[in-house]
């Protein structure tokens, strides 16, 4: 199909240009005092660990299907790399809007880092299915979305700024189904959709980078840099001893599945990422760790089973459960922890604070959650238009669409 | 052999979530004054790798066995998570019997990563005939006898703490051989205890992590950090070296042997660990590299042609000459240093102190691998009775025995 | 052919015995005051990273031929061990030259691992078609030679010390290339040194390794780290978009081309190199980033196309375009950068200042690459001699020839 592809190079180059020079005039022109100052940082081995997580973690974290291993890794690559940009530059407005000085640092480009994960996140619902003119247009969608979803929490709700970018697993997430309902569903034979051992083997690679280094993406933001990794370790123990647990209880046979234990090891990480700062005791942590993991693997059950067939949603590589339940755990865990600390700290005798408290964490949950949901709606019908010339069924999970591949012969 | 399946579905789960609930309470009713604290830390790095190489570099060291991939790195996982909370348990115990104050923070977190390291290393010696229940009970009972036997170094023979640390491989090497003495030996003809180059490149990869990771690892105990760094890697770099020269002098026909050259790489850094903060000329710590390479490469001759054979021992990765040999040559050394330092420093008046000094080294040594091999004997036994449903021989080395494989029909 | 492995066996252990031999032998002895000290360094992490790079990144990088997995990772990590230690003797040379204190300390170390690039970036050249022996002659002599090349920059030309280091990637490159021009050819359809989908995997995964840890890379030797590393991150962020649109647009479908991407997202770290301590604004790195990405991209065309096919030069993996040209674009944009830079500071009035400042870093450059291609071609006759035994050119790009494979029967 020559001329679906000669489609392509008169999109994708153009549409990376067009970004990339606006990058570019953006960074030369600056918003005052931008552009000429460094700030000085002591976190960068956090930041190379958060850096390193997102491109090469995820990056392989996704490598799970048969035939899609380039792009799941090339596109990862590309969409991050554009999408730090684009965030660097969403983090200069968010400043400026504060009337903050600027700067361009590590701690700049670290934020950057941790919002490219909702892109990153959503990518992983439309693994396959998405051609990359559609993922960069979703990219800059659901960046500025996220975006604006955070300065609505931050200015109308007065959620501290690291907890609103702690939301950026919610969002990635139900931004990521909403969209991915929107798109075709693969036949269900497809061969191309399913793993192989060694697919699966590059994943688990994949998973560990981003198991191991989870404790400094968690603890990038907040102040107590520390107490926000143990707890973090703490709970990703916990949830992977659980992930192992429940796996073995709940298939058929007591064998354990590697793509359930991927998704449960790693519930931990994102059920704790709210309050991983907040946390005095080792033992909330490690309940919210194992809460995660049960969370995980029963929603893989009744997600898979109930709800997708029900909705008609193809969620390629288990976003909603991965990343979305434990999310929405971890911040109804934030709540109950922040009311009954505060409850505590004033013996119970302000309960009208209490209740506005917990009124305003709920309020920037169920934004974020309701904003991701509908952007992610229309989004999702807007990447289907024709122009974007979203991919056949029968093209789907495929390499070979997108790649050279001058070693054919030679086979997979 | 669907019996035999329910039956790991029986124990496996509800044996880590028994662990996994005492931890828990453990961690919630807590020492006194314990699980409130948080220490502050500025070897994060340090940990971070620590924490990679451990999981990350062993996980996929031990990933040698064509078909047992999986099961390799799983399994690591599963017992490394495990038992970094039951180490920090014992950790703590340590402390209090110390009569310090307790605190949960990176150093007893790193600290615990360094114990657990035994457990990796006993996996080896078994790896691919053991099932979980067996490695997880042998966890439990490995880390108990290891701490015991530090607690005699540390409390009778007044070794200092971060040398009774490093007693981690000899005390792995020789629990997980006297261990695999006890296993049913697997008939020799079997294809899958055989590696493929995939399999190693794989194995390669990690062998890589660790090597890169070692200095770090051999310098998170100790005080005088740097010098601990730039010893190992002295040493590793050596004995980098002299494995390619060896492997190629031993070898039929002069060609490398990458299953011992990932073996002899990592001999300089066992060699050096016990001694890497104390040595204070570059070349002392290259000549140990260098002999650990040696004993390394010969040893692996002389066990796999005489000693195990002999024996009926199996030792599926080698663990005997890659972590035993350089381990007790490190031993050896310690003594050696310790004695012509503080010889050279009284100028030989006070012989009597010095032998006092060689006899406290050489008891701890001679303790540490008899507690090993005795305990690893009887655990062994243990392992072996009916309860705990050993693997029989026919299903040895086999992912397909513990893993589900709904993409069997796509081939390996 | 057995007579030509055993005489492997004659050569290479014995080379690498004598140089060893001869590194511990000056360690013992010793420059005045060397061995003794160890300084201290607060930059472990940057030293970690950059350790981790080489070895690992580049060693997984050059894992682009089908046959040829276990020999480009282990031939690299012998080389950089070896390197190493020999460039530890260099810099001691030097700074002993320099009337300076002597110190073995992270710093010597590090200094060490970036010259050691060099040596691997000539490695790609000859890729398979160079057997251990030329391997290790070669480290040695052009280990020499580039500390000869950094000698006559620093002291005759007085170019400051950093950036006589980040000469490495020119000095490689053309080392490199006029080493394999005095390589026989191989056959063009040989089926060996093809890759396949698998071996561009691994080296997908040493690329991103590569990419992540480069700001540590430039930012290890200058002054200014901070600025280095966020130069260094913002040049490889656009190279990296770059070289997705580039290879979009040049293919013939509009498809991308893994190769290329693995070269041009790598581009922007070579190209900032020599200025990234010295930029302060961020659209001028961004704007490197984005030349040296097409100057690889249209490089990778005119040089596969034109140039080696004239001189009959065979790159196997393009060390060229990926290493050389950017590096020749880099030292361009250095003077252009210093001379408006110190124009702007004096208003242009002391032009013949700028003249002379202008004249020594061009003469540093045209000195290195000159030295680089001289000292490059007599190399390759030398090591064609036929006392090292030449590989012949049906052997080219195999494993098999030097490693022993027990697992042969399974295939590869």
């Amino acid at each position: 199909m020559p001329s679906r592809y000669r489609s392509f190079r008169c999109s994708v180059p153009w549409l990376i240009l067009l970004l990339q020079a606006l990058l570019l005039l953006r960074s030369f022109l600056g918003f005052p005092g931008v552009s000429d100052t460094y700030s000085p940082s002591n976190s960068y081995p956090e930041f190379q660990d958060v850096n390193h997580m997102v491109i090469f973690g995820f990056g392989f974290f996704l490598m799970v299907l048969r035939r899609y291993g380039f792009s799941s890794t090339g596109f990862n690559f590309l969409l991050v790399v554009l999408g730090v940009q684009c965030s660097m530059l969403a983090e200069d407005l968010l400043v400026f809007l504060r009337g903050e000085q600027n700067e361009v640092g590590l701690e700049s480009l670290a934020r950057a880092f941790v919002s490219v994960t909702a892109v990153v996140i959503s990518t992983g619902a439309v693994l396959g299915r998405a051609n990359p003119v559609q993922l960069i247009v979703m990219t800059l969608v659901e960046l500025t979305f996220f975006y604006v979803s955070r300065y609505i929490n931050e200015r109308f709700l007065e959620v501290p700024a690291p907890l609103t970018g702690m939301h950026v697993y919610l969002f990635g997430a139900y931004f990521g189904l909403a969209l991915a309902s929107r798109f075709p569903e693969a036949p269900p034979g497809l061969d191309k959709s399913r793993s192989t051992p060694k697919s699966e083997l590059f994943s688990v690679l994949g998973t560990v980078f981003v198991w191991v280094f989870w404790p400094s993406f968690n603890s990038i933001l907040p102040f107590l840099k520390m107490q926000a990794v143990i707890n973090t370790y703490l709970a990703l123990a916990v949830s992977a001893v659980a992930a192992f647990m429940l796996s073995a209880l709940t298939s058929k046979d007591g064998k354990f599945r590697m793509a359930q234990i991927r998704s449960a090891v790693l519930a931990g990480g994102v059920t704790i990422s709210y309050t991983a700062e907040r946390i005095h005791h080792p033992w909330i942590a490690m309940i919210l760790g194992l809460l995660g993991s049960v969370i995980t693997i029963l929603g893989s059950h009744c997600v898979q089973r109930c709800f997708n067939p029900a909705l008609k949603l193809q969620d390629t590589s288990g976003v909603h459960f991965t990343f979305g339940l434990p999310a929405v755990l971890g911040a109804v865990a934030t709540v109950v922890l922040i009311v009954v600390e505060d409850g505590i700290d004033t013996r119970w005798n302000e309960l009208s604070r209490l209740g506005y408290d917990a009124f305003v964490y709920i309020g920037a949950f169920c934004q974020t959650i309701s904003t991701a949901l509908i952007t992610g709606l229309i989004t999702g019908l807007i990447l289907n238009i024709k122009l974007l010339k979203a991919v056949h069924v029968s093209k789907y999970f495929d390499d070979q669409f997108y790649w050279e591949f001058p070693h054919l012969s030679v086979g997979f």
